[in-house]
């Protein structure tokens, strides 16, 4: 069965990495001991041991350990074996990037379709999706492809923000950015508003945190979707 | 000598596409009766047609005619013959993925380097830089490459905008992602303010507009540059 947590941000304001989220990321992987952490995605460009130290601070406190894939020598036997796996945010090129480098792409779709409990955060869960055309970082490095891993059927927009009406900067907004994917791309669009996330227990998906998210499909108006079961976003 | 308006919004708060530049194009392209317009980036997506429209409603003003590039059997001869050049925004990946396809990047450095007046705005700007690796868009569709024109020897980022201090969103500033873009690559770049402009003529780069512009250097803090003279940036 399929376990995904697709989350929108690994941080709220004014609250410590991963703090808001601690129950539901202990619920998710109940019965584990252990989860891998991939930090490629590198925020701030800061390194995989650092980023590590991270999650394994934060989730001591629910007594769950945390291994970064680069303490291991083969990463794709790394992934096969994990009891979870945890793929942290920061820039989603670089992450892609390096995925596709060290053959992860395939490994974890594999590991997921065979039950791993896959969590990504921010960039890692933009990777969730088909593509990573709806990802707001800048392309600091040029991956193989914009395919994603393709665990569901959509495309995600963590961190989505809504308009602001008194704004005069005539840069596009998000919603706009969306609108023009859906000029050269059919699939839905999911914009996740910081604190939201999203679960998936095989054909079971819920929407949770305190907002609705934002639906954008090819064609329609954009429309709000309450939380709770959306799982006909899996088609 | 290479002569290049490097423009970072098409249009200011509460006035109409072109109408702040007017001036400045007239005098840039001064001599010149019809330039040629790329609408590739197509922003919204709307058709090269109606994307056209713009600036030739807009350039009648100042006596400047407009063709489009689709209007033309062959893009690269239309590009080779053309007296001025205007690359319009939109989307970054979008324009950029369209001049590859069509043999232009190629054909737009060699009538640049011999001398055709190039104006870009926004993700036409992007373009003069080393690669569109600092666009704000989305990356909607797959180019071949990230390398841009090369016309400068740096990064564009157009509508530069500063930190909110008050913001609690956790999604990256404009800053940090161009921080995270220096952990990957070594050019400096640029941030054009809105309402701001470079203009090349040879040897001389100048910084004009009502703004001050942010300069990103690689280990360096970043820093503002004020307006005029800004030639030490083509190295």
């Amino acid at each position: 069965m399929q376990k995904l947590l697709i989350v929108s941000t690994s941080k709220i304001h004014g609250s410590a990495y991963m703090e808001y989220l601690l129950d539901e990321v202990k619920d998710f992987f109940a019965g584990k001991s252990e989860i891998l952490f991939i930090p490629y995605a590198r925020p701030g460009g800061i390194s995989h041991e650092e980023y590590t130290e991270y999650p394994r601070k934060a989730f001591e406190a629910i007594g769950l350990k945390v291994r970064g894939i680069h303490e291991f020598d083969n990463p794709v036997k790394a992934v096969e074996e994990a009891q979870g796996i945890f793929t942290g945010g920061g820039n989603t090129f670089m992450l892609l990037k390096a995925l596709y480098e060290n053959n992860l792409v395939e490994a974890l779709r594999k590991a997921v379709a065979g039950g791993t409990p896959y969590m990504g955060s921010s960039a890692g869960s933009n990777i969730t999706g088909l593509t990573v055309g709806t990802t707001n970082d800048m392309p600091i490095v040029y991956p193989p492809s914009f395919d994603a891993l393709q665990l569901v059927p959509f495309n995600i927009n963590p961190h989505y923000l809504d308009p602001d009406p008194n704004s005069k900067h005539q840069g596009e907004t998000r919603e706009t950015r969306i609108k023009e994917f859906h000029f050269a791309n059919t699939q839905p669009v999911i914009g996740l508003r910081e604190a939201s996330w999203l679960r998936q227990e095989g054909k079971q998906l819920t929407l949770k945190g305190p907002h609705t998210a934002r639906l954008f499909e090819q064609g329609k108006s954009p429309r709000e979707v309450e939380q709770g079961d959306v799982s006909f976003l899996l088609g």
